[in-house]
């Protein structure tokens, strides 16, 4: 029996450079990957990049019907990967977990937990629930401590009203400490 | 500023023994540690009581509508300690966090993820997404792995149906691994 | 393959109130425990005590010299637990980790990992380099932050200089942190 | 008090893209970083590397007998990264602790446990025994379980003698789990 691993983190914590590495070891190795992001995610099209400069061809896009469950059995692969894995469905992330105990795949996925007002994402919760392993990649606050909050910026700006899913445009993000957080905004 | 930590496992796996380990080694350097537990929990009163033989008595029983805010200036303690927070209502949970935050008092919880169907607790899903740490205990399943279901038992046999809180009378619990979990039933 | 696993702590954290929940959960699914410490630990003779008020028989005083490669096909057992880590020789922490490895049986060993003027036991060393988990228990200083330090204390007063194996009579230890361990001594 | 972090790993698991990352991640928040390496590795010159694909060149070269106390006054970082740490003398790990707990600044040590043989590099040996977190990267086995062990490679063959530190040329790494390193070799 394999695992499902949800890694999570702050936004700009470098995700994305992780999942490539891990694919690069399963690579270097000889061994298949398979790597995924959900559809809803735009950003980059059907390429994962990251902050630092790598950037790959995701192998498969995933729209918010999908069924995952034949995912394995069509490409036989040694590892799944899947990128911004706040944007599944909870029923695909079930089809995940079945797969790493059913087919004995390592299921690993990336995400963030909440959005700029520490709100869930009702995808990522199902991750948190029934992962077999949840791992935390740590990044740093302005303040040095470690960020746990996506603070929203427009025109370097906190902002905490919109929606909930703005990535693109003019919208930034800053990972930020609770203390920090809590000091730009009284909830 | 300290941090709300979530320290989940599966049933059975030791969780109020390491509770009260925790307050004993406050306590045993002469700082104050206050005790909570959700009144929703009916098991054992106003005690915490672990498998192991260890017992002591509750500080403060929460109700589903108490605030937590007034929690530690009424009462100045060095920990805050939570078991059975699986309990907890959302907006409790971030008042937690808020005592953390603003009073720098370091909230521990512990709590389960997930029922004996894999569903979620609506409570215990808060503390995954907004906790500073979340950390696991592990125990074992009957077949030697890292158990993470909570299997429901009625004289000895699975079931897969009633309600979400039964926690009393013939029904027990049995924590496996998902592998046995997915043997005992399809989903 | 089952893994060797080191769990250490500062002191008074704890480690044999968890080694023996560890023991209670593999027997109460009907497994058995092999539960051994070294001689060189004359605390308490043969039994496992900890600070909370638990107490358990070793089953296997484990003297310096002893091999280790016969403990399991003499016993069959389904865990091997160790309290008191440091005082293994190097080669019987090979050993562990061969019975680990070879024959499929989960070794856990609770430890510390330096004395208290911060130097090694050159016998935990060991543990830390080839166990296939390194898991730390976590235990507060006086100032509210984790302790890592083990200071000695004689009638209440940190002590610099001594042996490094005194456990017993007046000697005492209060685990610190490093800015108060330092605060208390510039090395 | 900032901490003394070793994140130790198999070789080629990503440590230095891990260590690229976490510089980036301070930069891009306009906080400064001190890249160091011990001078006996002399892979790559001046330079750090890693097999994906990044690079960055080193700000220090450490020799073996530098003192490091020097290193933070003269400089004023916010964070002190270190490659391939299993190089650094215990003088200089001690000294490292030192900047974290007295001036707060966080260090980074990256680095392995053990060599070809799985014996201990004299010098990695201080950063398990006194960081204030040990973390490990994992990565896999030709099996697909998680590496732990250096294997060394001549011409595809794995080989069992040999100096330690053999790290150019024709000598070759793979990382292998305990169980096919047994199986390559009965110890």
């Amino acid at each position: 029996m394999s695992k499902l691993y949800f890694r999570y983190a702050a936004m700009n914590a470098g995700k994305t450079t992780s999942l490539l590495q891990v694919a690069h070891n399963y690579q270097e190795r000889g061994m298949r990957v398979l790597i995924c992001k959900p559809a809803t995610d735009t950003k980059a099209g059907d390429q994962l990049s990251s902050r630092i400069g790598l950037a790959k061809k995701v192998d498969v896009l995933i729209h918010p019907d999908d069924s995952l469950d034949a995912l394995i059995p069509e490409t036989g692969v040694d590892c799944l990967l899947v990128d911004e894995a706040q944007f599944l469905s909870p029923k695909q992330v079930d089809q995940l977990r079945h797969i790493a105990v059913k087919w004995n795949v390592p299921v690993i996925c990336y995400g963030i937990r909440t959005d700029f007002l520490m709100k869930w994402f009702p995808w990522s919760t199902r991750l948190l629930e029934i992962a077999h392993s949840i791992e935390e990649l740590k990044t740093i606050c302005r303040c040095g401590k470690k960020a746990v909050c996506n603070m929203r910026l427009i025109n370097g700006e906190p902002v905490f009203q919109g929606d909930q899913g703005a990535i693109d445009g003019e919208v930034e993000y800053e990972s930020v400490c609770g203390r920090c957080f809590l000091e730009e905004r009284v909830w």
